[in-house]
C-alpha cells in the first residue's frame, strides 16, 4: 500500500486524482487538504462513491508529511511551493502539479511568474514528469514535476519529428485551444457562463507561462534551443486540449513516412495513441482518458507537417499524468488504475 | 427600390439575408423560394416580424426573374449554378453566395468540387465581392460571387502583409475555427448536437474547398502564387469563425509598425474593424454584425506575426457581405441596413 | 428629445439597454455610469457602433439628474434605491430595473430581502411596469419598477386564465428555466462555464425572491390571493427564461376554447405573441427580441393546463420592458426601437 | 463467464453497455451487430479500450443467438421485437432497451406507437426491469424490458408518496428536461447543434410516449389509476434527464417527515440516493454513473411537494439499468461492474 495525502484536493485537478485514485489497487488515501472546506467530508461536495466520500477535509496546516509515501500538491504555483518542499524535508516523496517545479532554471521561473523561486535548492531534484521522455530518471525521482497541459500535448506532437531531425527548430507553431476547466475553479467574471458560452477567443498571444516549459522539453530532445510561437485559445467546452502543430521539414527532406515515424516512436506507448492515417481526433475521444491522440499529416504534399493531438487537460494533462507518474517511480505497472475509457457522447 | 428575388430562404445564410432586408429602407422582397417549404409563409417557419413573415414561399421553378432587379442566390453549390444563369439569362444581377463563381478558372472548379462547371461561361463575369480589395469592380458588376466565410477572414488578415510585401508568401499558415452553423442546414450524423457538444477537433486538413479560393484570393494581392497551410476546426458553438493567421516576417524586415499598418490598411473601411494594440477578439464581438475584427501581434518580438480575425460566419462571412455587394452594386451608401451592433452576452 | 442617464451601464441589463437605444429615434443619452469602469468610453469594453462607443463612463456620484428626463436604473438591489430616490428628489422620472420597487409593501420586501426599505416612502408612486395590465398607470408615472424575468414569463402565461375565473387559484405552479445571464455579471464559483456546461439543475426551491412578486401580481389580476408553487432552473445557455405553467381548470369548466382565450387576451398586445395550436416556443425563438411568445396545451384533454412562455430574459424581462415602459411613461409609440427580430440560429 | 451478444452496438447505449461491460468480471462478448458499420471493428469507430475495440461488427442476421447466455437489445422499438422474440425462441435470455415489451397491453402498444405488435404472446413473459420495485420478479425473468430514461426517474421520484399514500393521485405532474443523447444518433434537422444549443424548449406535451408506461408503473404501487401531466423538455446539454415532479398532499396529510420517507424508502438501495434536506442535484453529479439522485422539497410549507430527480439518461436510465438488470437476472452481485464515479466537471 502506498500512502497518500494530497494538497489542495477540492480543485478540479484534487477531484480528478481522488476519482482515478479510487480505482487504483495500491494507493491509499492518507488525508485531504483543503482550506475552504476543511472539516467537511469531501463527499458532502462531490458525488464520488462513499469509499472517497467519508474523508474529512483538514487544513494544510495540519497534515502529516511523516504518515504519507508520497504527497500530490494540487495547489496553484507559489502555493505549492511551500507544500512541496515542507513534504520532501521529512523525506515524502512528493509529486507537484502546479508549474513551480517545471523549470529548471531558477531565474526562468522568475521572469515569467513574476517573484523569485522560493525552493530554487529542489529545482535540481526535480524531474519532468513526461513518462514519454524520461521514464528511467522518474523511476528513482524523489520528486516529480508533472507537466502541464499544453506542454505535455505539444510535446507529444513534436517530438518524433525533433528527434528525428526531420524538421526546422525554429519556425514551429503550436495552435492550441483548451477546455475551461483549464483554467482552474475561481471565481473571475473572464470564465463565466454568460462570458464564454457560444464564442471563441485566443488569449495569452504575447506570451503564455507554458511557452518556457515547452520550449525546455523541446529543446531537450532536439538537442539545441528550437523557437515555438505559442498560441493558445479558449473553447466553450469543460474539458479538453487540442493542438494543432506546425513544422517545416527541412530542405531535402522527402518522402518520409510521418505515419510510421509516429507508430514507431510510441509502439511500446501504453498512453499514446497514434491514430490511423487521415485522422482528425476530437477532444470528447479521450475526456476522462489518460491517453494523447495524435494524427500526423502533410497537406498537399506540401512541405509544412500539420501534427494534431488531443488530451484531457485534467487526466493526461494533469492528474492522469500526475497518478501514472506515481506508478513509475514507486515500480508499479505503469497503467495502473488508469485504464478509464473515454465518455461519449 | 430594389426588387428582389431569393432563392433557397429557408437555409440559414436565406434566413439571415431576410432579417437584414427587413431593416433595409431600400430592397423590397419580391419573392423567395423553397422546395421543402413551398406554400408556407416565412413567418410560419421563423420568428420573424409580419413584414418579412408574410411572404408564401414558391417552388423555385415558379420564381420570376424577369420581376427583380437581383436575385441573392442562397442555394449550396451546382444547384446554385443553374438559377444564377437564369437569372442572368434574363438580365437581372445575382448575387451568389454558394462557391460556384468564386474560382475564376473552370478546371480547379472541377478539381475541387469533382464535377465539371455547367456555366463556365459565366465565371468572367463573375467579380468576387470581397469589396475591401475588388470594390471598384463591384461596382460595375452583374454578377458577383460572395466570398466563402473563412476566406473573407483569412484575406482580411493577410492583406496589409501582402500588400507592403513584409512576408514571406511560401509558409503561410491559416489556423481557422468555425462554429457549426457553417455546415448548414443539413441532417447529418456528425453535426447533431450530441455529437458537437463539448468536444473540438480539426477537419479536412487534407484538403477543404475554401483552400483554393483563398490561395486564388491572396495570390491577387500578392502578385504571386502564395502556399497556404490551411487546417479548419469546428467549435462546439452555433455562430462566428476564428482564424488565427501566422506568417514569416522576410529576412531583415524589423522594426515593422504591423499595428500603424493595419490601421491604415483599414482605415476607410466601415465593416473592418482593427482592435488595439494587444487585443484578443472573441467571436461573440461580432455575432450578428456585419463586421470583421482583427487584431495584430508579434509574439516574443520574433520573426512570426500572428494576425487574429473574427467575423460571424452567417454575416460578413456570408449574407452580410452579400448585401453589402448589394449595396456597392446598386450604387447605395454601403453601410445600409447593416448598422446592426453584436449580440452579447 | 428624451434625455437619459443609465445608472449600471456595464453590466448585462446597462449593456442590452444601450443598444437597444442606439435605434431608438427619441432618446439620447446623456450620461453613463460605472464604477468599475469610470473613465473608460463604452466602447472600449463592448463592442457598440461608435455613435454609443463615444460615451465616456463616469462614476455614479458624478451624475446629474437634472440634466436628464429619465434615470434608468440597472444596478442590483439596495444600490438601487439610493439613486432612484435620488433621481425623484430633482424631479426625474426613474425607471428601476432591479427589485426594489416592484412589491408594494415594504414589510414583504424586508422579509423577502432581509433588510428595510430605505425609501419605503416611494413606494406608493412605484407603478409595476408590465405593460400588458397596467399601460394605463405607466402613462402617468414618474417612477416606474420593470417586472423582473422570471415574473414577466410567469405573469404573462396565467393572466388570462385568472382573469376569465377558469382556474383554481390555489394550485398554480411554474417550472421555469433560465439562462446564465440571468445570474448577472458578477465573479461566482457557481456560474463559472465549467460548473455551468452541460448540466441542468434546479435552485432556490425552497424559496425565490421572484415568488412575491410573482404572486402580488397574480393576486392583482385574480382579485384574490393565489398559490403559487414556483420552482427556478439553471439552464446551459446564456438568454432565455422558459416557464412551462400549470394549472387546474376549476371543476365544471370544460370545452373553454383556451386558444381563443389567449388570442383575445393578447389581440392588441405588440410584444406577446400567442402560437399557433400545438406549438412549443423555444427559448432562441425570442432571442435579442422584446417578445414573449406564448402557446396553451390541454394534455389528453385532461383537466391541468399547460402554458409555455419564453421570453428573453435581458429584453422582454429587463431592458426592453424598461425601455417599452419609457415609450409609454413619454407618449411615443409603444413599440418605438423596439422592432429587432430575434438572432437565429 | 456470462456469455452476451449485443444488438445495435453503434448507437448511443450499445456503445454506453460496451464501456459498463469493459469492467464487468464476469461478462463476455460473444458478438456485436451493426447493419451500418458491419465488417468494421468496435475499435475503429469508438474510442475504447483495445479489449473492446478488437470486435468486428457483423450484421444481425449473423447473429448467433444459440451461442450466447443473454442478448441485449439496443435497436429502437420495432426493430427490437424481431431480435427479441428471434432471441427467445432459441432460449437466449433477453433486456430489451427499446418500448416494446414496457407496455403490459398490446392495444396501449398500438394506440402509442401506431402499428400493432408482432410478439404480442411475450409481453406476458416480459418483467419491467425497475429493480428498485421489480427486483424479485427480475431474478426469474427470461425478458427483461428496461425502463425508459423519463420514466425511470419519475417513477423512482413518485415511487415513495405513493407507496405511503400521501398525495392525491390525480394531479400528479412530471416536468422534465432531458439531454439531446435522449433523441439517438439520428440524423435529424431538430437535432443538429445549430438548432439546438442556446435554446430550451418542451416538446410532445400533447401526449409522449412514455407517458402510458410512467402511468402504468405508478398504477403499479399506488394500486389504482393514477392522472400525471407530463411535459418533457429539451435542454442544450449532451447527457442527463431532470425531472422536477410536483404533488399535492393529501388533505389532512401534515407533518408528515418527507425527507425521512425517502431515505427508509431507499435505504437498501445501491443505485438511488437521497440527498441532504434543501438539495437540488445537478445532472453533471450523475453523469456516467448508475445512479438517480433524489430531493424532496415542500416549498412555504404549503401542500405541494416537489421531487427532484436526475439520471444520466443513457445509463441508470439505459444501459447501466440493463446491466443492472443482467446482474439480478443472473444471481450476480447487483452492483457489480457499475461502480463508476460521475465524471464532473
Amino acid at each position: 500500500m502506498i500512502r497518500i495525502g494530497i494538497f489542495g484536493a477540492t480543485g478540479y485537478t484534487g477531484l480528478e486524482l481522488l476519482k482515478l485514485l479510487g480505482r487504483h489497487p495500491a494507493g491509499r488515501i492518507a488525508w485531504l487538504t483543503s482550506e475552504n472546506s476543511a472539516g467537511q467530508q469531501f463527499g458532502d461536495i462531490f458525488p464520488v462513491p462513499p469509499a472517497l466520500g467519508g474523508h474529512t477535509l483538514i487544513p494544510s496546516a495540519e497534515a502529516d508529511c511523516t504518515s504519507v509515501d508520497v504527497v500530490f500538491c494540487c495547489l496553484p504555483h507559489v502555493a505549492a511551493q511551500t507544500h512541496v518542499a515542507a513534504a520532501r524535508k521529512v523525506g515524502a516523496r512528493a509529486i507537484d502539479l502546479s508549474a513551480d517545479f517545471r523549470l529548471r532554471d531558477a531565474a526562468t521561473y522568475e521572469k515569467w511568474y513574476g517573484h523569485p523561486h522560493r525552493h530554487a535548492d529542489l529545482l535540481a531534484e526535480a524531474v519532468y514528469g513526461l513518462a514519454e521522455v524520461n521514464r528511467e530518471a522518474m523511476r528513482k525521482a524523489r520528486l516529480i514535476a508533472a507537466p502541464g497541459c499544453y506542454p505535455t500535448s505539444v510535446q507529444l506532437g513534436l517530438i518524433p519529428l525533433l528527434e528525428a531531425d526531420l524538421i526546422d527548430t525554429q519556425t514551429l507553431i503550436a495552435n492550441a485551444a483548451s477546455g475551461v476547466s483549464g483554467a482552474g475553479k475561481q471565481a473571475k467574471v473572464d470564465n463565466l457562463y454568460a462570458e464564454v458560452n457560444d464564442s471563441f477567443k485566443a488569449y495569452g498571444v504575447g506570451g503564455h507561462r507554458h511557452l518556457p516549459e515547452i520550449e525546455q522539453g523541446l529543446n531537450q530532445v532536439a538537442k539545441q534551443p528550437v523557437q515555438l510561437t505559442f498560441v493558445p485559445h479558449l473553447v466553450p467546452m469543460t474539458r479538453g486540449i487540442h493542438s494543432t502543430l506546425y513544422a517545416r521539414l527541412k530542405p531535402g527532406v522527402t518522402g518520409a513516412d510521418l505515419q510510421a515515424l509516429f507508430e514507431q516512436r510510441y509502439a511500446g506507448e501504453p498512453f499514446v495513441d497514434v491514430m490511423p492515417k487521415g485522422s482528425t481526433p476530437q477532444t470528447r475521444s479521450v475526456r476522462g482518458a489518460n491517453v494523447c491522440r495524435l494524427a500526423v499529416h502533410q497537406p498537399q504534399g506540401r512541405d509544412t507537417v500539420v501534427v494534431l493531438a488531443v488530451i484531457d487537460n485534467l487526466v493526461k494533462g494533469a492528474s492522469g499524468q500526475a497518478l501514472q507518474a506515481m506508478n513509475i517511480m514507486f515500480g508499479l505497472a505503469e497503467t495502473t488504475g488508469l485504464g478509464a475509457p473515454a465518455l461519449l457522447p
